[in-house]
């Protein structure tokens, strides 16, 4: 049985390991042999599949599928609609195994971004909507575009930072062999 | 009671304001606090979240996601699969006030286009299909593309046209500080 | 009654055309007078409308729309949240008759790519992730971006391949009127 978790009547939820506090909305699927972790939001309409890993207290907006391997680190928030992928070269009725996409901890995936297979979306980087993203997206980096470049920095309070000049949240960054890290740390 | 309001169904409508006409289809979910016009279409798999607010004779294609803080005048088309959003720079477990986004009368979006928040979409403005809109659309503007950049101007019925020409559907306009309008009006 | 379909129980199958083998999942929809052929699986969430022809062996990944216009021919793969169209020019509430959209045997459509309709995708054509196609797809093409313009070719197996040279799974290709086809066919 899973403890202190909320499946909306209108939801399947198939898996066993689902963490406390997690909720998961109409018309939402989680998979047998999929792993959410602790308050999480499964938005209406998503699909969890097996194999997937999510980590503690990530967002998971409206119709976002999330495939195996793919791995959410914790507090990832994905937008809306946004769409990750496990075959970079798909055809029908070929099973491949999946080439895995990692979205490190705090990282944010605008609404509507696609996400090809194989990347990581690099600790509390922010993906814009709409973004194509084809290539590993650094640490704090702001990326947007069709396909994704990177336009600046942002801080993990999501307002957008400049490494060396610390943020009116109070954070310092510096620059570590091109991605942004707290200073000190 | 909802008067003359169809409702799938599997689908759930928990709004007491849903005007007659208006069809919600299956897998779709109007919440309660949703404000939904007279004569609306609200496809499969919507989702029209609390403080939504519709207009009348709305057109909502499959899988749209209308969120608080997004208001859709008259006549809006929704193209299926169109995002919208209300947070700007999103982090996970954070609630903010949503950004507002407008969709002014007439307005057509089209499919899997992505609405940043904080834009007007102007009066019977078409937006292509699969663009990003991350500015304000003037009235009459034909604006596609990632991001969306104006590429002419279209009549009320949907053909494109050019101001001081007339559509051969009947209707002139002519520019104003940079939109459309109908002559004489 | 349909033979040998698999159709959810969180499913609408309301076709009585729908061939042996075919899957259909959970909170789909499979219209009355749409038209699936064998061997099809048709994911999670998808909408198959009045009018759709879908081949046999094709693959339809979660969340994909097929229209009333739109073609599928044999193995065609469309990936998670592909989007579809049938109105090029629309507006609120207001039918016309769909313009034709049609995807040849073998093609691949990539996860959130947009396809406007009007088009053909070649056989064995592949649609990157997050592509808006705008125009006729070559048989073999690989296309990405948004407008999506070609990058080169693919081989039946899924792998990038040149024209002249044979592919490491023995296929070999050669240019015909802008196209690839299989030497010798």
């Amino acid at each position: 049985m899973l403890t202190d978790v909320f499946v909306h009547e209108k939801a399947i939820c198939e898996s066993r390991s689902v963490g406390p506090g997690t909720r998961v909305w109409a018309f939402a699927h989680v998979m047998e042999d999929a792993r959410v972790g602790r308050g999480c939001n499964v938005g209406e309409g998503c699909f969890i599949e097996a194999g997937a890993v999510i980590g503690d207290h990530c967002t998971i907006k409206n119709g976002v599928k999330v495939w195996n391997g793919v791995t959410l680190e914790d507090h990832v928030f994905l937008g809306p609609d946004a769409v990750l992928t496990n075959d970079f070269l798909p055809r029908s009725r070929r099973q491949r195994e999946p080439r895995p996409t990692r979205l490190a901890t705090g990282a944010s995936v605008g609404a509507n971004a696609t996400i090809v297979c194989g990347v990581t979306v690099g600790r509390w980087a922010m993906v814009g909507a709409g973004a194509v993203v084809t290539r590993d997206v650094p640490d704090h980096a702001l990326v947007y575009g069709n396909p994704a470049r990177q336009h600046g920095w942002v801080c993990a309070c999501a307002e957008p930072m400049e490494p060396g000049r610390r943020c009116p949240c109070g954070r310092l960054y510096e620059l570590r062999q091109g991605e942004a890290a707290e200073a000190g740390e």
